[in-house]
C-alpha cells in the first residue's frame, strides 16, 4: 500500500467520534495528579488527530476558525498523557500536564475561577483563584 | 415590592452566562474529593436556576428537549457543592457528590471510561473502567 493509499483509509476510532453538525465536539481538560479541571474547549477532526500525534492539546477556535495550538503565543502547552472518550462518543476529556501551571489567559490556574455564591434571587460569580502571572507578561 | 413583581426582575447573575444560539451553555460535572470528571451534559437558565436551587444537578437533556433531575429514575442523584463559571462565561462546572459513586448510565462511576489506545495510524477506544451495577438493575 502505498502512502497516499494509506492516508486515505478513514481512522475507525476517528468515525466512532460523534461529531456534532459543525464538525465539532466539546474537550475538557483535566490537569494530570491535581485532577483539576482546566479549562474547556473545541475540537474537529483535525484537531483530535493531531493531540494523539504530537502529545500536545491542539484544539479548533471557533472564533478564529482555526487549529489552535494551545500555548503557541503564551508557551503554556498541554502535554497530553490521556485522551479518554465518553459513554456516547461525543465528548472527549483530556489528560495534561500544564506547562507553567496556567492553562488561563488570564494568569490563572484554572479558566473555572469563578464560583457563584449567594441564592437564586441574589447570586453573584465571585473570582477566588489568583492571578499567578499578569496576561502582559505572558502575551507580549 | 410583591412577589410577582420580584420574580420579574431578571436575575443579574444569570445574564452574566453567555448562552449560545440554542439558550444552552455546557456543564461539566466533577466529583468532591476525587476530583473525577464523572460527566458532561448542557444546562438552559431554568436548568442551572433549579440546580442553585435545590442543590442538586439538573441538566436541559436535549434528546428529550426538557429539564433532566439527574437521578430521577437511577436514584443516582448528585449534590450540587458548588458552581463555577469559566473566563469567557460560557461553561459551568459543577463540584458534586455523586449518589451511589455511579455517573454513568452504563453502571460505571464516570462516562469517560473509554481510553484511546496506539497511534494515529492504528487506535482504538477501549474501556478501562469496571462497570459497578449492571443497568438492568439500575433502571427498573
Amino acid at each position: 500500500m502505498t502512502d497516499v493509499a494509506k492516508q486515505a483509509v478513514p481512522a475507525a476510532w476517528l468515525d466512532t467520534v460523534k461529531w456534532d453538525v459543525k464538525g465539532l465536539v466539546p474537550a475538557i481538560a483535566q490537569e494530570v495528579g491535581s485532577n483539576d479541571v482546566l479549562m474547556f474547549a473545541w475540537m474537529n477532526r483535525e484537531a483530535l488527530t493531531k493531540t494523539i500525534e504530537l502529545g500536545r492539546a491542539v484544539y479548533f477556535s471557533r472564533s478564529r476558525n482555526k487549529l489552535w495550538f494551545k500555548g503557541e503565543e503564551s508557551g503554556h502547552v498541554q502535554y497530553v498523557r490521556e485522551v479518554r472518550l465518553d459513554c456516547d462518543e461525543d465528548v472527549v476529556l483530556l489528560k495534561v500536564e500544564q506547562v507553567s501551571g496556567m492553562a488561563c489567559h488570564t494568569g490563572r490556574h484554572s479558566c473555572f475561577f469563578q464560583r457563584f455564591e449567594g441564592s437564586v434571587d441574589d447570586g453573584a460569580w465571585v473570582s477566588v483563584e489568583p492571578v499567578l502571572t499578569d496576561p502582559e507578561h505572558i502575551y507580549k
